[in-house]
C-alpha cells in the first residue's frame, strides 16, 4: 500500500489525502508533527532530503516529495488532469502559483496564527505575508469571476492544490467577502463526490 | 512566432531561452524591467494577471505563464522531459522544489545585491534567506553526490531550472566551496551542446 507520510494540519498534505481519497486509492497515513521537528529526524531526512511532508513512499521503495508533484503523478490518465498538452500545461501554471505566489503568504500567516507563541522570523514580515496572500487571492478572482474551475473547464488537481490553504485563509486572518467568486469556487470544490475535510482522514 | 516576456537578468526567464535555445524554437524576446515595474501595467497584467516574467504569447493567442509550467510545456515529447510517469513525476518534484525551496532565497538574495539601493522588506530577513538558500544546496549536493544529473541519469529540464539560479548564486553572496557535487554538475550543464549564458540573447 501506498504510504502517505503526513501531518493532518497541513494543506499541503491535505491535497494528497483529498486526492488519493477522491480516487479511490487506498493509503496508509504516517502522522509526523512538523513542530516538533519529526520530519528532520536523519531517518526521515535519509528518505526525504527536503525535510518536508507530504511524501508518499511505495512499496517497492520508490520514493517522491513535492505535494503537486505527488497530485500530478496520481491525477495522471484521470479526470483530474487535462489530456490536452496545452491544458495540462495551463493546469501545472496554476500548481506553481500555488506553490510560488499562494502558499508562502495564505499558508504561512495560518502557520504563525495557528502557533502563536513558536519563535519564527517569519512573524517579523507578516505585514508583507498579508499582503501577498490578498495579491494572490486577487489573481484568483479575476480568474475565476467569468469561470467555474482553473483548468481546461472541470474540477482537477489544480482547484485542489488551490483549495487546500484558501479554503482555510481565514484561520491566517484572511477576509474572503471581497472574493465572492473565490467563495463561490471554494463551494463548488466542497461539493465534489468524496469530499473530505481538512482534518478528517 | 513564440513571444517570450523577459528580463534578461532573471534566472526565471534564463530557464525559458536556454531551452527555447536548446530545442532549435525561434522566439521573439520582449523585454521588460521588473524594476521599473513593467510587468504590473494594466496592458501586462490583462494577459497575465500574476505581473510577472517569464510568460509566453502564442500566434493564435494562447498565453502561458510560470517559467518551469513553460519548461514543461515545451519540453513535453523531446529529450528534455522523461517518458516515464514516475521519471516525470521526479523531474516535476525537483520543479517545485526549485520554486518553492532554492529560488526564493537564491534568487531572492542575488535580486537584493543587484539592487543594493531598492527598497525592499526582504531586505531585514536576509540571514534567513542565506541559511534557507545553503540548505536547498546541501540537499542538491546530496542527491548529486552519487549522480550526474537531476532527473532520470540525463540532462533534463530539472537540470535547466536548478541551474538557473545555482550558477549565479554567488552573485548574491554564496559560496559554493563546500559544494563540490553541485559545482562539477554546473560544469556539466555548461558543456552541454547550445548552451547560452544568462546574459546573451
Amino acid at each position: 500500500m501506498i504510504k502517505l507520510y503526513d501531518y493532518l494540519p497541513s494543506g499541503n498534505g491535505y491535497k494528497v489525502r483529498l486526492l488519493l481519497t477522491q480516487l479511490d486509492l487506498p493509503f496508509e497515513r504516517i502522522e509526523l508533527d512538523i513542530v516538533k521537528g519529526e520530519t528532520r529526524t536523519p531517518e526521515f531526512l535519509a528518505k526525504f532530503p527536503n525535510g518536508r511532508i507530504p511524501a508518499v513512499e511505495f512499496e517497492d521503495g520508490r520514493r517522491l516529495f513535492e505535494s503537486n508533484a505527488i497530485l500530478w503523478y496520481f491525477a495522471e490518465g484521470t479526470s483530474m488532469l487535462p489530456a490536452d498538452p496545452f491544458a495540462r500545461a495551463r493546469a501545472l501554471q496554476w500548481l506553481f502559483f500555488e506553490q510560488y505566489s499562494h502558499e508562502p503568504f495564505i499558508a504561512v500567516a495560518r502557520f504563525l496564527a495557528m502557533y502563536p507563541k513558536l519563535a519564527d522570523d517569519r512573524r517579523a514580515g507578516l505585514a508583507r505575508i498579508m499582503k501577498l496572500g490578498y495579491d494572490a487571492l486577487g489573481v484568483m478572482e479575476a480568474h475565476l469571476s467569468p469561470r467555474e474551475w482553473f483548468s481546461d473547464g472541470k474540477y482537477s488537481i489544480a482547484d485542489i492544490a488551490l483549495y487546500a490553504y484558501t479554503h482555510v485563509a481565514g484561520e491566517g486572518g484572511y477576509d474572503l467577502e471581497a472574493y465572492p467568486a473565490v467563495r463561490a469556487w471554494l463551494e463548488r470544490v466542497s461539493s465534489q463526490p468524496k469530499y473530505i475535510p481538512i482534518t478528517r482522514v
